[in-house]
């Protein structure tokens, strides 16, 4: 159970079996630091390379192939006073007819500090407006399967840039781990986003991350996972809606049996009433759909 | 602003110009009766045909094209003692690669009553299992434009078949008005509903509801609106899920303009932290997805 | 086998249970006029609403719901000069961030005259370009089931606008049949067309109409479907093109089971190696996508 | 001008930067063989690991990021006497309710020879069909951008698994170069396909393959394109079929501009009438949808 800090030199604009920059153990914590989705750093210095270069990988001594990977996101800290948007909303969210007449799409500085963000330089209506920072890590997970080095621009089974809200400070997220060691990277933090990732961008900043990792032997989990101190939820990364939002329901099914004692029935009729939808992303080449269970709702069960 | 109370003797399978059976004025209230999906109304006596028969249509004097009927949601009165649900989840929304493993889609029975509902026969671990009535219309809407006369099982600019659990007690729906009259349907009360309907069903049930009608003249909306105490939302229907996107997110860009004093770019800022994005419905021909904003943000904005 | 000849007064903008224009026998030949898609005939007088105002509806005495009603479509004549379409390719077929870079949709105008088709005011590069008129029509089909009135901007079970090429001269299209005596509507030819109707449009124009129908008795067909002297195909009617192609693709598996005499095993072998797909239509609010087999591989089957 | 042959004893299932089993030059000849999609080779040995491993990489010595890898497909010579594809339909091309009555996706033996491919042991009615061999290249591309090394089971900007018909033998396939070098692969030869690879398989066998490289230095293509005698292609590689669509008509549009001498407006009246799709594939992870035009269209434009 040690505690590691670790200032990285290097960054990694795809995730795949790099060499390690730390070896930790089961349930060791570490503290490091990562660049924005630009690779400036928190003396807005440009260290990494384009887009969102990961801090990591860290090997997870004993991790195999079938194995999860659980890491808790114990506290996500603002260590600069700036960060960026973009002005235009995406075009994948929009009435194609509206794209010629919506803003371009700059860049647009925030300031972050005392625990809010607002623009630097907001139109008139929203001179007062300044919104809770609640950090968030953009680009997470480990390296795939089938010896993939997958760009940091996109998502898939193996987390990525997922970009949802609830990968936050508090949450647990579980990743599938496909090769030994785990090699887990991060990077991409928010200060704050809606859903959707609608903008193109979160508040794009630098931060430093504590996290804590916990493997969980020989558990088979097709997605990633979250949970938080109200909800568990699972993510399908891919292209359409439709497909993510079949991924994550469909993990769901078994987590609903594996670990809450439902059967397939059980957990179907559970879900029709119960299930909330996110939708994380739909701006990243692969869009991501979490599917969310309230845990007041689970405490409603009978485990028998 | 006037009472009136409408026991419905026909029903219509189509959301279409049909004949009114009541003309109501700017701010009457009507107490109506609704069946349940597959026709059958309090008594369990089948009235009305697949799928979907709705009540009405109420003609509202003065409503002509252009303008925006908004109907809000007084009260939807539990009144039978029963609602019914299908037992496996939706072909839409699982892996195809489980389709065929999933459980068939019979009918189950619900029991409701005390403001709850629960399986009439449920599995062992579901045995406990009783959950809150939060009753919501699941498709209403008025006659749409070009002469249509559209099914009852599927949902557009008009409204209709949406099933979004929004739609509750409290809710005011806005719906652009098409024809002369407007030409109010609605009917498919659910008990409660989780995200997405994706057992293609919430709990389905016949309802006494209460509604209030609210004329604004010559206002343009895309689709669907909905005020609640707590959010503002506009809603898309079609496929895919990313088109019903694409209508929603536009049609907030219009409202935030139009009445909360943004302009282009500073609703983009705006949605861009502050968006939420409802799944409403994964299983009807055509997808819904609710756009919605908290209130509590909306304080923030200073409309000048 | 009785010839009608029929010249049109009034034109429905809804395909759907309106007053018949005509009632026809099983194996009689009918002689009429369509408008183009904006309403305009052969003398350029605007006698239609938009869009794709229909010719009919034809009775067809003895069609029932459960048969099939099969229009050979025998000739398609030019009875005008002129044609047109729009400038700038649809919104859905480029990337959406060219649109912006676009030509503008206005509408472009077409000459036609001895069997080709010309720009009158072409760009240089294209002053000598003239194409065949290969003729189509655009929009066609029966009255859809549960009493609906759909608009002819758009397509589904029972035909209507999907803009398919194959649907020219020599070709018999098959519908479905959802209301006592059919109800066959005509109407949006096109001097000529592209794959996907990317244009928005196909050469626009009136045109001559020469089409015999002939009744099949009780026989399910999920879809509209076509044969000419060299192929047969399957259309499906729907968003996204994912879904158009699989019920093209399982009605497609139904016909060679039921007419060709292959099992669903020898069908999807015989299918894996043979099959075609057109997108007929990638503009309409329904995309259309052909599942065709070419007649020459299917000499090859022994249908014992 | 020389020409290699190459007998590859390495195999690589994913598409990146690998160290080059052979460095040639612009207009050399490489004659080798390749694997099944199994990796299997001509004497039915197991060599490769799944799925579609590939032989090379071949790097082009010249070629930089931001020139042109043409390869012309010599020929595509069956070495072995065997193919196998699968029974049942892919799921993604039929409507879901099919799924569970479908014939399971089991391996199923063809045999090749005398220039035709039939089924080991067909259903009765297939007893007597055979087909012409028309082999393809599978899976075929160069090195991608951003370090990536993306799985052989999909596709992308830099080729691979694209499995389109029209890559055979006589086609010159053109690719965006991403590294120094380009680094060409190839493997999962098919012996004949349908469109969109709906059985999730042509007939896959081993092949002995020769193909020549062409360098064309500073050019933008943004996916891989396509000649034949016959016509000229681009290709989309992405889900949903729509977005495929749209790449492959954009990069199309920049063909026409860039070597047809067309304007923007000229090119997208020429496309609209002229323009031919194929789904390509709708079985892998991304999609490919390919944009065609005949070259009898080409003959008709003053190039001035």
């Amino acid at each position: 159970m040690t505690t590691h800090k670790f200032q990285p030199t290097t960054y990694f604009h795809t995730i795949g079996t790099h060499e390690p920059v730390m070896e930790i153990s089961d349930g060791d914590t570490v503290i490091t630091e990562t660049l924005d989705a630009h690779g400036f750093d928190k003396a807005l210095k440009l260290c990494g390379s384009d887009t969102n270069p990961m801090t990591g990988p860290f090997l997870v001594r004993g991790a195999e192939p079938g194995d999860v990977m659980a890491v808790k996101i114990a506290r996500i800290g603002m260590n600069r006073a700036t960060g960026w948007t973009r002005a235009g909303l995406a075009h994948s969210v929009i009435e194609p007819s509206r794209i010629a007449h919506m803003p371009d799409r700059n860049k647009v500085l925030w300031n972050i500090g005392n625990g809010q963000t607002s623009l630097q330089n907001p139109p008139a209506t929203l001179a007062d407006w300044a919104i809770d920072v609640i950090p968030m890590i953009g680009c997470f997970g480990v390296a795939p399967a089938f010896d993939e080095a997958i760009s940091t621009v996109t998502s898939g089974r193996h987390g990525g840039n997922m970009d949802y809200r609830l990968f936050g400070e508090g949450c647990e997220a579980q990743f599938p781990v496909s090769v030994p060691g785990a090699l887990f990277f991060l990077g991409d933090v928010h200060a704050c986003q809606g859903d959707g990732e609608i903008a193109g961008t979160g508040v794009e900043t630098s931060a430093e991350v504590e996290f804590t990792v916990r493997l969980i032997k020989q558990k088979h989990i097709g997605w990633p996972r979250g949970e938080t101190a109200d909800c568990i939820f699972t993510i399908g990364n891919v292209r359409p809606l439709e497909q993510a939002l079949q991924h994550a329901t469909s993990d769901m099914l078994d987590w609903l049996q594996s670990d809450y004692g439902l059967d397939l029935t059980g957990a179907s009729h559970f879900m029709g009433q119960a299930v909330r939808y996110d939708i994380a992303n739909v701006f990243n080449p692969a869009y991501s759909v979490a599917c969310r269970i309230e845990k007041s709702w689970l405490a409603n069960i009978d485990r028998g």
